[in-house]
């Protein structure tokens, strides 16, 4: 019994793995069902036995990538507050650098498939959330002070999706302006909230 | 002749209108080609006539929108560089205020209809290009600053993004705080760039 569930468990995050392959080399439409059960060795009614269609499938390997992602950028809570943010935001942009495909489908299939897009709202509200509050003398973010975490954000995303496309700027050097833009943000919103 | 080729670009602005409103009050899957001529109060054989699909409509109204929007940001030539951006930047927010509906439905519509994306991208990358080139003492951005200002127009959308679905910011606070981070952004990427 116990040997069965761990087989199950481990078609299932090598159905994953092969999914957010495919994805990223293919386009949704190109892909069916049936060529993904052929491209993973299984038989179509097996693949449906895992995932009830192919955009669950589609889902499930977002999802287990935003999991991924967030796992990597716990921060570390020892640390004091800017260097956990830091910390966080390099193992960011190292994943985003692995995995710049699924990263790339993430952000801009996130319109078209209402699952995708709530998992992303959720993760980057928690995100503001826990920036904003750490980054908020009293933990109480003022209304312009979240405006400009959630601006940060998509900064990060469109840079991100820059970085990727062109290339042609090292790790550090993108991570030091983005540390960089989210002070002046944070400062120009201090400047805001105090006139 | 005369009189009926101006009917007919009467009509087809008429329904680009309509289209911006119904859109935003409901989901693309809740309106059909039927309904749309219902609402219009024209016959469906019409409407088909004026645009072949649903999704070629839906893209008109955006295209319209997306267009009257870079009427309305036109940076005014007479200005000094910064006070163009400055005035291009305001009219971009009153604009946003005025079509939240738009809007939104324009940034999150963007990965499911590929024309709406190559829209949004290429309107970017304009962006991206006459910001940076202003801002560039030869005119010829570097990667940095590119990514810099690719960064920023994210920063504009989330922040604007987070505005229309709170409401408790005023226009010239967040107009302030974009220009504030607009500078941040652009002073790290000129110190990343001299490293």
């Amino acid at each position: 019994m116990g040997y069965r569930r761990l087989d199950v468990d481990e078609r299932r995050r090598q159905l994953l793995e092969l999914g957010a392959d495919l994805f990223t080399r293919f386009s949704y439409d190109e892909l069916s069902m049936s060529r993904i059960a052929r491209e993973a060795g299984i038989s179509k009614a097996l693949l449906y036995h895992y995932f009830p269609s192919k955009e669950a499938y589609f889902v499930a390997t977002l999802e287990e990538k935003a999991a991924e992602l967030q796992r990597r950028t716990e921060p570390d809570p020892s640390l004091p507050p800017f260097e956990q943010l830091s910390g966080s935001l390099d193992a960011y942009l190292a994943w985003v650098e692995e995995n710049a495909g699924s990263f790339d489908k993430m952000i801009r299939s996130s319109g078209a498939v209402p699952e995708v897009r709530a998992l992303l709202d959720r993760v980057r509200a928690d995100t503001v959330k826990r920036i904003s509050e750490g980054l908020a003398p009293d933990g109480e973010p003022s209304p312009v002070l979240r405006t400009a975490v959630r601006g940060w954000l998509g900064f990060l995303d469109g840079a991100c999706l820059d970085w990727i496309e062109h290339r042609d700027l090292d790790r550090e050097t993108l991570h030091g302006l983005l540390l960089a833009a989210l002070t002046g943000a944070v400062l120009a919103a201090g400047e805001a909230t105090e006139r």
